[in-house]
């Protein structure tokens, strides 16, 4: 099952009408009807009022509005609202509110509340599902179901710990398989009963918080764990919903780069995905890029849906900045030019209260619409209407790809030693980035994807090796593709036990070098590279080529000479190997090299704030995007004779081809 | 009930001569008389002694330094010492110590450490309170009672809960309005029974601290019932000694600006003020005198006790600095200037032992009278001695007035968005620094006041507007009074629900504008208001002029030429609105003009170090302090004649008239 | 008892052969063959495998490890293995678990995680060490018995609590002299029955963390507490092993300057101490030096052994930087230089998973002998071979001692005033330095210490004035030496109390000064020291001359042109005094000038990289050790001449002698 299937790009947002009178919903209506607003999120936050006692249920304020929705033409994303605890619950059972990383049992507050090993919790959340689910199968203005909202954070009571035990039952088999997997022979921990296992937290595995903990597997399983039973929240909603409706497409919506799950469990277990873009606003353009693409990964590139982003101002953040006159455009088709086939907004009316009050939102306190907000928003309603559904369902015919992992996260980010420095997301980031900004299509893939449609895989920070993945990697070097890995790659299994074999393990034979030791230092400290005209931070890997040539070097300190960069030959490919945390220019370097090598770069690659995005229609149309991230205009040569979707205008190859400041074209 | 009536200004401090043997209080008792010192505070921490097991009291300690204090001529301001707890009370009934905000119920420890709603806390202290008042009503050394110490911190047990919801119960009536107040459709938070509400804190609404709560409307009345908790202890103890002793005059320790507690609420159940200051000494002169007026305020402008302050160090700060040389005597004449009626410290005899050793007083370790504190104060002792009671009952002739709101400064502190950076201190104390360095005189008062006497009211960061204060305000301005506001003002109602019209909400109409979108960025961001010659920084709003006139502009951004600083006529005044975080220099020139404009200017307004300010003493004489916070001579000339109560020295109109560095003049 | 007798440095270190399958442990003692390893510490942290139930005790995995060690002439170092628990037992007595100073008691997890308290833990432990003692007492590998590991951290608990009490009882005697040693009059405190005294932490006397304390008394008195209940447990297990094995040295691994543990009230009861050296990498080398120095001072002078250090990095740090070539030979001789007779490290083969699997270990994951470590390892194998006994039992023939004070530095890091910015080891530091690099061997002593045979005792930052102290360094000046204290010395007395006198307390008469006020500045506020051109910052005392005379003098502020440093004749000799937080060179002189006076400077001192260290062999031959800590060649002229033991070679005195980047010379 993908996305729903819509003749445009659904448009609109999260929609909460329960908080208000009948007259601001009067208003509302007409004031989507202005916007092109065709598609409403609604139920995220209504638990308590439709199950306002355990044995009650009252389904007006949804009746309500899907109703109206079907009448106005529009279509709901309807969400089961089981991600905030009605208060009853909370009182009456207490073991459904959370135990935090302290140790703590919470009372009720927030939202995201909930045990995922709750069997109170569960109960309920499943009989809401079904019997929304059995409302609703048929309601004409059904779209689409949203389960939840933004599933993370993690439980640490006795029915977890309880969970937790059989989880590894089930993974490890015997308690002989765990001590070995977590190596518990160190520090006396080996183990005779399961009972004796603890979820790790600050009562036991953990100082100084999350990251720092004794036992590096511990802490790693629980990651896993805590993914597989909030997806088990997930599929028990699905369940009893598909019991009632076999054909509705489910989703939930995700948050991106999001450390605490990994969202490649649960992609298999979606019909279609979709998250919330919330990037923060001084990030460079490739930081929602990249997740974007990570989000299209996980159905093997098929489209997703942007299902949240603010039409103009965030409210969590210390500083919440304001997305100037274009921005919002700019961001949306850039979605739309990495896969996103619907573009939602939180929200559609400003709540009046608690700690959302001031997100920003399409009809603000006032309900106005000669904002320019709602005057940015209700434009580019037109502007999806004009495009239609000349996007929807198109593909990015990539080759090349980044492997995204989060066990390779978690194990780099837990890790004692060499440095706490180093962030993956960093480290990815910096080649995603060298690789689009080269104007490189990319696909962001889990670690067990087919690899044999790229040319290129980068493979930054592969902290953990599983499986046969240094075997297919090794493949594409062999078939003439080029492989690319980074320092701290190669250094554990699975487990978070270091291989015990020359640095960096399995990727050993392919990289063609051997590593014994490596130096890390504090921020301020760089060291040159000479060759790349740029620097080196952070972790310095001393390589001793085996069979690898150096493309560049460190310039100073004892190991001043030996390479900072290789490049091996393999099979009719290569595979790379950078020993050290490139400034994002020797980065980007590096990238365009290999880039070169395969003809990947693309048409203006030279024009650094022009990002160019490849679609695919189902039809075979062929579709390049074309974006300005800067505040001028961007001055290009067309590389093609096309026609811009957006316009209608048509530019011919090798006449100029000017893009407004923050503009954007959709060639065809 | 005022404050005491003394024949001169109190002067002395707090007194522990439990800790001290006999031979030490006769040292002290000379030393006194030395320095000039008539008041001693008294059995602020002597619980533990006069009442050392649950059936025993034993008054000893406090029948000797009463009867000796008569004896030799001083007063004694008489606490009850029930801020600090005796550890068998602590033992014997664990629910008087307190729960703290992450929910841990503590043990024995420290001070302030009671929980205000155990009955066996508020029994016990109503207790002794009731014993001190029948011991000591007629005693001739009590000059004023001094109930506990420095209220302030909260407590989040079980019985607080309750209480709370009983609070609840008493301002919502019923669990519908709470519901609406709290806009609990948000997050699904409906509470369907009183039971289900739980105090906000780490384990229920909050993350991240105090100041991030998902629900912005239940902490701020935490904050309220907060604030009526403690209240209700002292009012507990007054009733108490009332009972016993109809005439003494009752106060309790304020600490200025204090966020904790909203002083104004409990102004009218003390007979006089009284405050301990202890300004970073790093601060501007008018960091203090702001709390100086905001303590006058409480009581509409009779004076208050400065009931503590240190004659060289503080101890409980990571840096503590040392007065220097003249400082002591400036802060304190200082005071009186701003309405002070007596001069005490904190305190007489330094402490041996614990975490208060180091701390400042009158007499150190060595017992020495040659060292230059103990100089410093006891010449300052004479010139008290000197002055008599010419300030004593005096009033502040202020036409300006400043608005200070203690739920305005919760609910801008406790906001999620626009900006964390914003403090409602700092704003407020820019436009009271603004207005004091121009030399006007102002009048700090709650947002009841009556503000008829004024021709000026400043109200910056009033972010919520309650009952009819914004008719009260265009009163000001139509009868030809200025009303100045700023950004961040008028957002919300008395349960911090936006509010539904354009911004600034209720102040829209005399402000003459209409601010739709804000943008806010780090503080390290500037942006340029190039009228004023100045910058701006944190939030800026975006504001359309809607009878307004523009004083000033923004210089860069989509946003420039916008205005940053608008005049309304309104009546026969104005309406200034300030939309940005303008930095001193334009805080000053905007208030400058207003002042100038009613002619509030001082008559040494060019001298930014020179302060001044005016008293008129009961039988009408005029006083103007001049203040020189420089450590360079101050060289004036006479705006008048006039005679110099503290040298009896005349000066003629026109004449010069220097002050020492750090040097004072009480002009008559 | 000494420690153990060898006929050259016992060289290897931490051995965790149970970790890996025979065919590794194989490969192990083939290298450790290869780099002249001869010693290895092992049974640290098997207790989860040597007793792996209740009622099973399995000593396999050590008698392999003995066994063979003994096969193939290495000796072993036995850890009883008591500080990390097995699962089982944490999990069947809850007890044994530590409550932290947030009030929680921990679960199952990390290392050093018992009670010192726990009866069930002291039962296990002791019966570990009993079985351990009687079945290896006469192994032939046995060369000493390390109990436990890097006894640290205290425990919150009940038991503690109760425990506490007992020691209160036995230290005070009667709750009067509790009460008055405490000063519990301040803030109501005075208590009534010993069980109303809690453990001072989060959750009764202590915010902010461990330093801020409302009672210091309280906090220090558990500090010591701390030490005596950690003590108790290594003296249990010490007992019992002495009932099996009357002879074998018996140890426990120190940690150098570490804040928790007062080790001169351990030293008794070691038969020899140990320590583990990890400075911070970038770190002066006069920190370690300064460790190794306080090591030996623990047993008047006696040899320590070097347990612990990395040969390459550590693991635990947010960066951890790589030993470059030549520092790990450069750090052991250094330690050799100051009193080491062993070199072991941590740790021979690396974990291959948990948090240690990062730390350097001289076998890496590859089981490699040609890694650059492995070489200089195997190298440094080599030349202690060639050094064999010469420098085992010798002894620094220091004229100059440096006081440490646990005491001192806990009062005067956990007091409220006046600066929390002074840090105890860091004010040592520079006055240890200052010495050093003057080429002056320095006795590090308790200040319980002989002074008989110093000519120079400095005694920085020496808050805590105890017993005869000052009595004893009046006797060092009578009789010719020079003693130096200097600012927040002599302030209280062993109870935390202030001296009812002139600072600096007792050690007023000899210092010749009286202090009545001190400012305290941030960090970034510097005074210039015009006489030493150099300048001070963070607290400075105004020094009134009471006989001494102005060495140095500040430069600014009122006070200007009064001491900052003094020097005060008395008898034959002087006192000095230092009021300010001089900067390095400050010190330096300050330092230089003393030691030139007792003729004590060394022969290089105007070298300041080259570090030089004398020691007395048991047969009377005197070592020069010359250490040049810079990685450029230094060149001397030889001050006498001598073979240097490394090489054999001769140099005449008044030749050039040149020392290689890090070399290192043994002249005798």
């Amino acid at each position: 099952m993908t996305a729903p299937r819509t003749p445009k790009i659904p448009y609109g947002g999260d929609y909460n009408p329960e908080q208000w009178p009948e007259a601001v919903r009067d208003d509302d209506h007409r004031l989507f009807t202005r916007a092109g607003i065709d598609t409403l999120t609604v139920g995220v936050f209504t638990w308590s009022l439709t199950q306002p006692a355990p044995d009650t249920y009252d389904f007006t304020v949804l009746d309500r509005v899907l109703d109206r929705a079907a009448a106005e033409g529009r279509q709901v994303c309807l969400a089961t609202g089981t991600a905030a605890l009605p208060p009853w619950l909370a009182k009456r059972h207490p073991d459904v509110n959370r135990t935090d990383f302290e140790g703590r049992r919470h009372r009720y507050g927030q939202r995201h509340n909930f045990c995922p090993s709750s069997p109170a919790y569960r109960e309920h959340a499943t009989a809401m599902a079904s019997r929304l689910a059995e409302r609703y199968a048929h309601h004409p203005a059904l779209l689409a179901w949203h389960i939840n909202n933004e599933y993370g954070g993690a439980c640490y009571c006795e029915r977890c710990a309880e969970a937790f035990r059989e989880w590894l039952r089930e993974r490890h088999g015997t308690l002989d398989a765990l001590n070995d997997a977590w190596w518990t022979t160190f520090w006396s921990h080996r183990y005779t009963d399961w009972d004796q296992i603890e979820p790790p937290n600050a009562l036991t595995e953990h100082w100084r918080g999350p990251d720092h903990t004794a036992f590096q597997g511990i802490t790693l399983d629980y990651f896993r764990f805590t993914t597989d039973a909030l997806l088990g929240c997930f599929l028990a909603e699905k369940e009893v919903i598909r019991a009632h409706d076999p054909d509705t497409p489910v989703t939930t919506n995700f948050m991106g780069t999001f450390r605490p799950l990994d969202y490649h469990r649960w992609a298999p277990h979606l019909d279609f995905a979709s998250w919330d873009s919330y990037p923060p606003l001084d990030a460079p353009p490739t930081r929602p890029a990249l997740a974007h693409d990570l989000m299209r990964g996980l159905k093997d590139g098929a489209p997703f849906w942007l299902m949240e982003q603010t039409p103009s101002t965030t409210a969590c953040r210390d500083v919440n900045p304001l997305r100037r006159p274009g921005e919002l455009r700019l961001a949306t088709l850039q979605a739309v030019a990495h896969g996103a086939d619907a573009a939602l907004y939180f929200q559609m009316r400003a709540s009046r209260g608690a700690c959302e009050k001031y997100h920003g939102a399409v009809i603000g306190h006032a309900g106005r619409d000669d904002t320019r907000v709602f005057r940015e928003v209700a434009e580019l309603g037109r502007e999806l209407e004009i495009l239609g559904d000349r996007t929807l369902g198109a593909r990015t015919p990539a080759r090349t790809a980044l492997l995204f992992d989060w066990d390779s996260w978690w194990a780099l980010e837990i890790s004692d030693g060499p440095s706490r420095l180093v962030k993956y997301p960093d480290v990815v980031h910096a080649y995603y980035r060298a690789a689009r900004e080269a104007g490189a299509d990319l696909d962001v893939i889990p670690q067990t994807a087919d690899l044999t449609p790229y040319d290129v895989v980068l493979a930054p920070a592969l902290h953990m090796v599983k499986g046969d993945l240094a075997i297919r990697l090794e493949a594409v070097a062999a078939r003439g593709g080029t492989v690319l890995t980074t320092f701290l790659s190669g250094r554990v299994d699975e487990h978070d036990r270091a291989f015990l074999t020359d640095v960096p393990g399995p990727l050993a034979p392919l990289m063609g070098v051997r590593v014994d030791e490596w130096d890390a230092r504090p921020p301020e400290f760089t060291q040159t590279i000479p060759e790349l005209g740029t620097e080196a931070r952070l972790v310095f890997e001393i390589v001793q080529p085996r069979g690898a040539a150096p493309v560049a070097t460190y310039g100073t300190d004892f190991y001043a000479g030996t390479p900072a960069v290789t490049r091996n030959p393999y099979g009719d490919g290569e595979g790379w190997y950078v020993a050290t945390a490139l400034d994002q220019p020797g980065v980007d370097e590096v990238v365009r090299r290999i880039l070169t090598r395969h003809d990947l770069l693309g048409p203006y690659a030279d024009h650094p704030a022009v990002e160019t995005a490849t679609r695919v229609a189902p039809d075979g149309t062929r579709l390049l995007f074309l974006l300005n991230h800067a505040p001028e205009p961007a001055h290009l040569t067309a590389h093609a004779t096309a026609t811009d979707l957006l316009t209608g205008k048509r530019v011919d190859q090798g006449e100029p081809l000017v893009l407004d400041p923050l503009g954007v074209a959709i060639l065809q």
